[in-house]
Formats: structure tokens, sequence, C-alpha cells
């Protein structure tokens, strides 16, 4: 399953363009890691990094779906692109299907791939969105694959200058001087609005939390801004209050992957804990909220936070650290009250979490 | 350096005694732990656990003043034991000194013991004490070693009575049903409360965070708390909060390796953070104080914070977390304010961490 991509792939994203001041890292942007080509799904696989560039090769939606749910890939919008990529190669597989075939199987791929990760706003919409695409093509006998490949490219070129816009804002809300800390990896609007406040002439340095059990901040996040320049920091997710008592942390930034119309934020779980010692301390909690709620969730009883095998936390990085005998408990998100939330920034701007619903709520 | 003691020890504290309801973990006591014999130092390596049980065997101060460093042994009375085993090794390797050599060789062996770890309150007071008692025997023409194993060794032995009456003070605490959290590895009067309050007829369930970098609360505390037959969760530093939300949690429960005069108390890092999200929850933050105050801090700007090195923030069990160009930072310990804390538990009783300077600060 594991190979280096040997031919060109069909989107590039020029992330280098986001700043005179040095290169974007490779995961600023989703399309940079996930590629569909001839019929296989290409994913860098971030559980490796930082120590080794390993590419996975899927030929079939079922490994795409175990791939997500493995965390060969994270973050909401990246799986949910993989998961439109995962709905393609099951067209691929159904181009052969006579039309009364189709429909179900194209049904069976999308439930599998909607059921991943039920947390993160875009995947279960987008799949959605797909696989009623994918049958109206089908109908007008066109292949789906295409249209639905193009769909995902699209979706991420667009998803790659929101990124860039809600990193640009939040870029104003930065101070020279500022050291932030922030938690998990929140994407490229992070990476965009480092990038952009150096270009202000603002001297930004970053303290990221390791975000056990899967270590994104330690091997994603810290590797990124270490890479682009910025003194880069690394705590453990236990220290954050006591740098803030310390007065080491001008404000606290970070990324979602649910926003409700009433401004609650799903987020890796750790968040809610580190809004609650900004507020104790007074330090401004940022959410990057990239193009907003999408998901329509009313408020928090209607995200799911999904739980993840218990077992994940009794290992770290493979190396087992608990004694046999005891359980492990791990809710992947956790959900921040819009009450300790300072601002969401979205690619309309800087807002308040109660502008959520007045903004985003017609939508629906 | 590893080996297995062969011999019967010196000390053996019958932590068995403590409850009917099944055998104590070997780590409620520093005596199961840490044995002098033969003029060698004898410790069992809490890194290894719960792996494995290997004994690590020193004959030279230095040796221990590296252990204690390295975290072979841990926690505030226990460091402080092995602190004064090492100076009875350096005693030991003067017994041939002339009077004039005596003198300044204790005095080098007792400065680099006390520089070990800075923050625990007992280390550095016993080590004084020892040093002083060790020159008066040497005077009067005995042999100080045996004098200050003999020493060392009824300070365990009372240590462990002391941790016994904290803990069962402290079940008094606990209701019928209670799931309490802790953080880090909080000593013998942790597992005698839970022993106590089962005693009392009551269902106490346990969650555990692991505690970063060093995973004390995974290796040590989960593993003896599961042992004893409670039912014991781990879950990873950045949780604490999410389960305060999710009503799990009835109360939390640490240690402290230093108490000040004015109801300050430092202790494992991510306390502070688990204290401010306590306070945000309404959830009673208890802390064992065993035998309170001892190294008479009157406030928090007198309690030093050992910071080690930082590298250790970018391992977890000896694999690498964190990309090359990834700096670390590791303050060991953290202080809660008293207006966070809601009790204080002693071997005088339940106080008020507003009481500790009535009830302790006359015996500077």
């Amino acid at each position: 399953m594991q190979s280096k991509p040997s031919e060109p792939t069909m989107l590039q994203v020029n992330t280098a363009q986001a700043g005179s001041s040095g290169e974007m890292p490779k995961l600023a942007a989703a399309a940079n890691t996930l590629k569909y080509h001839d019929d296989r799904v290409l994913m860098l696989d971030r559980r490796r990094l930082p120590d080794e560039e390993v590419w996975q090769e899927y030929t079939t939606y079922e490994e795409v779906a175990q791939a997500i749910e493995q965390m060969v890939i994270q973050g909401a919008g990246a799986v949910s692109y993989a998961a439109g990529f995962g709905l393609a190669l099951a067209l691929a597989g159904s181009r052969g299907h006579k039309g009364e075939e189709f429909g179900p199987a194209v049904q069976q791929a999308a439930s599998r791939l909607r059921a991943t990760r039920p947390t993160g706003e875009q995947l279960a919409p987008l799949v959605d969105v797909l696989e009623k695409m994918a049958v109206e093509v089908r109908s007008a006998g066109q292949d789906p694959v295409a249209t639905v490949v193009r769909e995902v490219e699209a979706r991420m070129g667009r998803a790659d200058a929101i990124a860039r816009k809600c990193g640009q804002f939040a870029a104003d809300l930065l101070d020279d001087g500022d050291a932030i800390l922030t938690h998990c990896y929140p994407g490229g609007a992070l990476l965009y609005m480092l990038d952009h406040a150096r270009n202000q002439g603002k001297h930004i340095t970053v303290y990221s939390t390791e975000t056990r059990p899967y270590l994104q901040g330690a091997r994603l996040t810290a590797a990124c801004t270490s890479q682009m320049g910025f003194d880069t920091t690394l705590i453990t997710d236990n220290m954050p209050a006591f740098l803030m008592y310390q007065g080491k942390i001008a404000k606290f930034v970070t990324a979602c992957d649910r926003i409700s119309l009433d401004g609650h934020v799903a987020n890796k779980v750790g968040t809610y804990q580190y809004a609650i010692c900004c507020n104790y301390h007074r330090i401004p909690f940022i959410v990057l909220g990239y193009a907003g709620p999408r998901a329509k969730s009313p408020d928090s009883k209607s995200i799911e936070v999904e739980e993840r095998d218990p077992e994940e936390v009794l290992y770290c990085r493979g190396v087992r650290t608990a004694a046999q005998g005891v359980k492990g408990y791990y809710p992947a998100f956790d959900i921040t009250p819009p009450t300790l939330v300072t601002a969401i920034v979205t690619d309309k701007g800087i807002l308040s979490p109660l502008q959520i619903k007045t903004i985003y709520g017609g939508k629906v």
C-alpha cells in the first residue's frame, strides 16, 4: 500500500505564493497531501510525520474509509476530501455495473464513508453532495468519476483560498512580540496567519502542545512552524496553564472541527480545557473558523463527539504506556461554549461567537 | 548496576495491614522501594514500571544523586530518603578519612545531594539534619553510617504512618459512588485513602491522567489502583476538563511536593491547570498534604520551580515525538493558589488552605 507518487498529480496548490519569507509547509493545503490519480487515492501518511514522508495508495473506498478512521489523514477539511476521493473509487469500481446495481452500490459506499468520523462538519455533507452529483451525472450518461474528482479538487482549491483569507484576518489580531499557544494541528489558516503576520513586520513565536494521544502538535504543527522559521517550543498537554501564569502566552489560537450556530466550538480534546485557562488568565481565545459553520448544528447538543478506541490512550507512538488491567477513555473532541471564545475568525472576518447565527444562520 | 536484592532487607513496612480488602501495592511505602544494605543503596527503578521490576544498586553518593535526577525514584518523600541513603554512602566512603578530611567530604556530598531536585520540601532539610547528625556522631567516636541509615529508616516508617493517617482523613471526604480524578503519582496517602474508603463501604472509581512526559499516572498510579481492584481509567492530560463537563468527576485528589504557609501548593505540572478546571466546574480540589509544610516557605515566591532538561519533552518512553529543530520547555512543577484549593488533608486532619499558617506557621 505504500508508494511514492511517481507521476505529476492533477492539482498543485502553490502554497509558496503565500508569503515571501519562506517556503510554506506541504501540510498547509490538503491538495499537497491527497491526490486522485488513475483510479488510485494517494495519501501522505500523517502518522509517520515528521520522521518520514510515506505515501499510502488505495484502490477501494473501504481502504480509504479505514485510512480516515486510522488517522492516516486528519483535520475536518482534509478528511472530507479524502472521503470524496473514496467515493470516486467506489464509482470507478461501479463503472461496469448495470443501472439498477449502481444506485445501491454508491449508496453503500457513501454510508460507509459518512460513518468514518462523525464530528467534523464537512465530511457527511460533502459525501451527500457528491453522491447526488454522481447519480445525476451517471443518469445523463457521463462518467461520474471525473466529475466527483474535479469537484473535490475544486473544493480543495477553494478551501486553500479560504484558509489563506482566514489566516490573513487572524494575523490582524496578533501584535509584534506575541507568543501564541496552539493545540493539535490547526491546518493551513494557522500557517498563513503566521506568514502574514511576519509579512506585516510582526515578530511572533509559537508554543505548541504535543496533543496526546496522536501527537499532532508535536509531529505536525511544531514541525510546520519550525520549518517556516518560527521559534517553536513544544510543551506537554498539562503545561499550558502554568505558561499562562508565567506570562509567556499572549494569545491562544486554535482551529475547530465544528461550529454550532449559537457559537459553540468543537475541536480536538483539550481545547475546552485551554479555553477555561485562557478565561482564568484573561488571555484571548481565538478560533480559526475557516468558512464558518457548514453543518448547521443549531447548538452544542446537536454535535456528536466522536469517541475513539480507548486502547489508543494506552499507547504512545506504538509503545505501551500503561499497565495491563488499566482501561482507557478517548473522547476525540470537546466542546467550548461561546462564553469562553473571544473571537471566531472566518473568511468573512473577525467575528464574535454570538455573530455566527446572524451571519451564517440564514443559509440552512 | 542492576540486581535483584538477594538478601532480606533491613526494613519491611507491612503495608498489607492497611486494609483487609486486598494487597497494598509496593509503591505505597518508600521503604518497599528503597533500601540500604551492606553499603549499597538498592532502588526500585520506577522508570521501568509497570513493565518490569528492576532494582538498581548504587555504591557512591554521586550515583545516587544521578539516580534522583534521572527519576529512578520520584516523589517528595521518597527522593529525600534516597538522598539520605546517598549521604550514608558518602559517610561509608569516608570511614578511613582523617578528622580534617571528614568534614569537607561530607559537606561536598551533602551539597551535591541537596542540589538534585529543588522543589520538594523534604530533601534539603533532611540532608541538613543528617549532615549535622553525622558530624556529631563521628566526633563522639561512633560510626555515623549506621546512625544515618537508622534515622532515614525511622523516618520512612513514620512517613508511612503519616500517609496512612492522611489517607484515612481524606477518605471521609469521599462519598459512595464517587469517581475521583488524580494526577501524577500521589504516593501512599492516595492508596490508603482508597483502601479506607472501601473499608467504609464506599464504592469509588478512579480516573488517572497519564502525566506526561514521565507518565507517572499511566505507569505508577493507574497500575497501583488497578492492582488494588479499583475500576481505573486512564486519560491523556488534555482530557480532564471535558470529563468534568460530562459530569464524570466527583472530586479531584492530588498530592503536593511543597506547601507554603499561605496555602499555595506546588505539585507536578498540570495540577494548577486542573485546579482551574475544578474551580470552573465547582468540583472539590483536594490536596493530600501528608505531614504538612516542612520547608517553611512563607509564600509561593519562595518556592523554586524546577525546570528539567527540555529534551525530555521531545520523547515518550524513549521514542522521539517531535521534529528536529523544535525546542522543548519543561517546568516540572506548577503552583496552585489557595483560592483554588478546597482542602488540604494532613495527618492532623482536613484543613482549609488558609489554616496552614495558623497550624504550621509557629514551628519555623
